[in-house]
């Protein structure tokens, strides 16, 4: 036998033992319907990697994911330029994950993956809410024609959940028709107070990255300036960090994007910080 | 004939009837006094390009640029090398646009090109002052000797207009003599408030996009930590926005430096923006 | 009226009459089948801007390109995600084209969009045969259960003009089976003299672009080592270039991959020279 | 004889008279014990090359540096994978730094480092004082049983000058263990008023570069989101400017990481404005 | 349990049962010596990452390395900064390996760690030759005063297994003493005749990647100009893969120093082919 | 008086006393009738900071330029824009080498600069030849209207010295008029052969850095795939080193345009190799 010691394969702090862990890590390298500059499928594997040069320890939330036990399942395998298989078998997982008790914290690829966790976590959590934090409305009913896209991912999203069980934070770009949905349906969050509705409900944190302002940023299809500061993005989940957050995910990290590296360094940074409230 | 659809190879927005237009967007790719890194020269092709990926509805200013007929003239072909022609080639296709009654919005191409369209704007609007958004002060009166340089065209320009007719916004580089030239004449603007006195007068606009902070907008050839984010831009141009803004410019994108093309997309972001007010 | 000069939006020489052209250049930008990196879809927009850089007088053939009489269309417009879609929108369109009597120079995108112009063609040159320049044998039958993808290719293009209708030049990679397949089917061509049995009939000329050595051609998505020199390539150009060639594409060039920008230089050149024997 | 006139070799504004400097820039290329990404070796003799590219004057200090004598001494050369040696040479040099009556100004490289100027400089002020602006705590004993490593720096100098006598300022990384540390002996400073204590004591002032937001300067092995803008660091700098700052150092950069130079731009402004006030 | 599919974490076609291996790939992320530019501790990793992207099928030489039993064992950890240790845990993990009767397929890192394989193997194999493909000599006594060094790795392995037990292939940099140390003990090998003196001894193949010419390998910290094109190194390898080859490694790929990952992907098709013959 | 040991801050092997120098290095930092991507000003100041990567002895001239004194003079200031004032500013300087019995080896910057030395060297040496290694013949009598242009710097020359004492290889790229010209004078070199006319004349040798292929030399304004090898230039550089070469100079390297470093250090080689033989 070999003698060692070796690095881990696995995000940083995670157990080798999936029965034991209270929440799956689970890459999904899928990228195929996105509109502007791809990449998000290196995202779950490169996060993985860069994971080694943070610490476990986090002092936002003075907590050490060392001691909770999740489980770095790795990266789904997909057949690129098929959404609705993508989708099936990211559902299927998911189903798997919350029969066996535990919780999802999935690493994208584009953001209309997540509309697959959440068909199979509403079937356990009939009174689902979903909180966004995102540049885009992503409320298109289609683009060009395509109903399974990225920019629509919220537009399907509502249609399962209800309109009013979702909240959609950090949004600053869009179409009229999508800010007008917004503003029609009271979506649109501004302040952490709004988001209280929700404090006694069973709630699925959806985070685009490109939430954060694109200088810190940079590695995301489509970057929009004006964004949030990760300082800003932490106050706002310590908000809803004693919420019952019952999965996650972090998505729309393009990591060949950003040669600096620091977008997925970030990245890393703040699946530490949910997986320590998770 | 082909059946498409096809992309346009124009600035996203754009209509195609110089006619209608009201305002005529025009690239000026020109670099050859900057005493930096150079670039810019390949800004104005680079922005069209981009610019499928931003929206042309802007939350800010709650305007679709899409109802604003602006026409996109392509790029000057200038001789390189030669700043003078260069310049005379700028300054007789802004007369041409300004005795068609229309607006010009110039994308650079370095800021020394501005002053071509001063020189032409000042012939038809004898009051007119500049609103300057920068990094630098741009008031040296030569550098190693040139007049003609981008480190300069503030002092020409002031030349012209007169000095109690410039206001400088973002300033945070230069000599000391410069700092002190600002002082004495007070161009330099801290608070919106004092640009009330040119509220009533024809305005040119003209942004150097160094004035951005260079964690974002780092695609510029003498980056000056300590900058504007873009709210901040935007809240002051908001200031100025029901001015009589007679024409504008956008200067010094140089979008190879950048490999995020996070400052292109930001700049098509801003070109956006003045669209709307302009 | 503008007095310019304006550069041109179009390819370098081209024409910007459509009915005197004798060649359509089309950009084709579509990318979701791919396997590993993505990115072609940039490729015919940057090819436009870019190819100001070149000469239009190629020294290899001797010719002028300013001397033939084509027209650039511009980019398509494909519903990302969809392949079914975006492959009918080419095949439609090269209908037109062949329909005007005129010959399609496609520029990709991904490969597999060579089946639309394939498909098309084919109902005019009942006795098709294709030459293909590429890394990689592209025989797969499918891919991870997908049917439609670029590393299948030729093996959809095979079904339809037949095995002995095809030639590839350049692969060095592939699967056991599929160069068990070359093999079988004598399509692997090593020598220019193999050639010479297409020498009577309509050809479709289609170059991958990995076809050249990664060394000189980083910007694809699944580079290969041991590949072309572009001399060597050029030689075996001008094996063919008295062939009837009625149709070309040039494939799977994703720029942003190659950040000094010679791989899209290549690629300019490259279509220039077959733009000079078309 | 040349007649040049030729750019300078040297940091801008450098003397080149040793004897009349009062500070004495030193680079100190090491970066062998860094634990994330190296590339710091290379940070002295970029800075030296881009600072042509800043002005000589602060508008923050209002201080032109052309007005105070400091000496580039150029990058002493280290034997790589030693660092007992380098330390070694650079505790020799910084004896006669001060034994000539002079400040030191050190360009790192790694922050290790600054123990050897600690070190040597503690032989002459018993008195001395540490204020420490980074990311990262440093304070661990070793790092996979290395005592010798950038992590523990400020570990192996509070043991020589006190835990009382360091002060940490932008500190969001590190263990909890640290952590631990930092609050048991009030080593983290979060008001300016905290530092009050060591104004009347001899202070060595040293830089991490990665106390500055990655958005601004990614170009550092490890880079932490959550830091400070440059005009919060600038903030800070005044509260001590008017200290008995007896030397400083500015570690950390790794130009290369950033290939929009910013990061390296940022530094030599910061080297400039400490120079202002040293 | 989850359904999957799941990508791999290790080298494409790996077994993940250790004790039915012949091979074992391990990697060696360590870099503190080099002289020049670091970044190969990042390549074990990225290599693995990248591995997805190749094929198994090696056409070069017919084999499949599927159908190879090799296992992955993943990263050493290494103290950083400390060469001694670094290299007493490859010997220990060599010992392992062939205590366990396999062969080590070593992953670099920098080329210093080669010769902790040798010291390892050589207590086994006492007849032991060195077959180097390399750009540099590595025949420095020292470096700077440091026998440690990866400038000097041949010259301590010439120590171990005598002169005339080192063959050196694409040597093209190092001082006069170093080539003239290659005249004296012909240790330079320009044809492949030269290396059958090796034919019935236990052979250890060591690949420097900077024995590629840098337009192909640009990864890596000191490329030289003048080097191998991959056919030409294929083509040598194809001479000794009868012989006895009872190890190899491959060193010194810096994968981030390529932006095109090129490097990396070739670095992954030259393990292949060494696996498919070793 | 500090210790060191300090690194020059001197291209590699240099004297530092002009006075015993043979031969004078200047860098001539000027970019601005660059037609295509400009960035060659940072040439000579990155090339003296890359220098320390290479060897100073040769293995291809089995010289050492440690052996042969040089002196490196620094990089002359230009004032941006102003092609005349640069030129003469060139002139000048060469005269004061020529003068005191020295030859110069200009390091670029564009080639028009050649020009400058050209003039100079002239006055001297009445019968000079001048060979140019170069993809791009360069013969434009203007560039959109502009007499000094590097595209045009050989007509120029040739103008002074006459058309039969230029002699032009490695040219790939021109108008059609140009290789007429090319061919009516008998400019191009195919074989070495060609070149002895010049071997009794004082020659002048320019080397355009392009004339390599772009997969090694990425870094330049206008690469031209189908270049030579680095060892096919060596060869050529064999045939004529015992020429009377009186002057040389290596021109076109953007040395930000590669972010491998490959092509800067690349061009040290060459350098080094000039300087074995001038």
């Amino acid at each position: 036998m070999l003698k060692g010691p070796f690095l881990e394969k696995n995000f940083i702090g995670a157990t080798t033992n999936y029965d034991e862990a209270e929440i799956v890590l689970i890459g999904m390298p899928y990228d195929c319907t996105c509109s502007n500059r791809p990449g998000t499928r290196f995202a779950p594997q490169q996060v993985r990697v860069e994971s080694v040069g943070i610490e476990t320890y986090s002092p936002y939330f003075d907590f050490d994911i060392a001691n909770k036990p999740f489980f770095d399942a790795g990266d789904l395998e997909f057949p690129f330029g098929n959404a609705e298989k993508t989708l099936k078998i990211i559902e299927e997982n998911t189903d798997c994950i919350y029969n066996d008790g535990k919780k999802i914290l999935g690493i994208g690829g584009e953001h209309l993956l997540t509309l697959a966790e959440i068909k199979s976590i509403r079937k356990k959590y009939k009174d689902l809410a979903v909180i966004q934090f995102d540049a885009h409305t992503d409320l298109r009913e289609e683009y060009l024609g395509e109903k399974l896209t990225h920019s629509g991912v919220m537009y399907r999203i509502a249609k399962i959940v209800g309109y009013d069980s979702i909240a959609q934070i950090g949004i600053r770009s869009g179409q009229k028709e999508e800010f007008d949905f917004m503003n029609k349906y009271h979506t649109l969050v501004k302040s952490p107070l709004e988001l209280d509705k929700f404090k006694n409900r069973p709630v699925f944190l959806t985070i685009d990255v490109d939430v954060l302002d694109p200088s810190l940023m940079p590695g995301t299809g489509t970057p929009e300036a004006g964004g949030m500061t990760y300082i800003e993005l932490i106050n706002m989940l310590k908000c809803i960090k004693d919420f019952n957050i019952i999965g996650a995910d972090i998505m729309e990290l393009a990591p060949d994007i950003d040669p600096t590296k620091v977008s997925t360094a970030t990245a890393c940074k703040l699946i530490r910080e949910v997986l320590s409230f998770l």
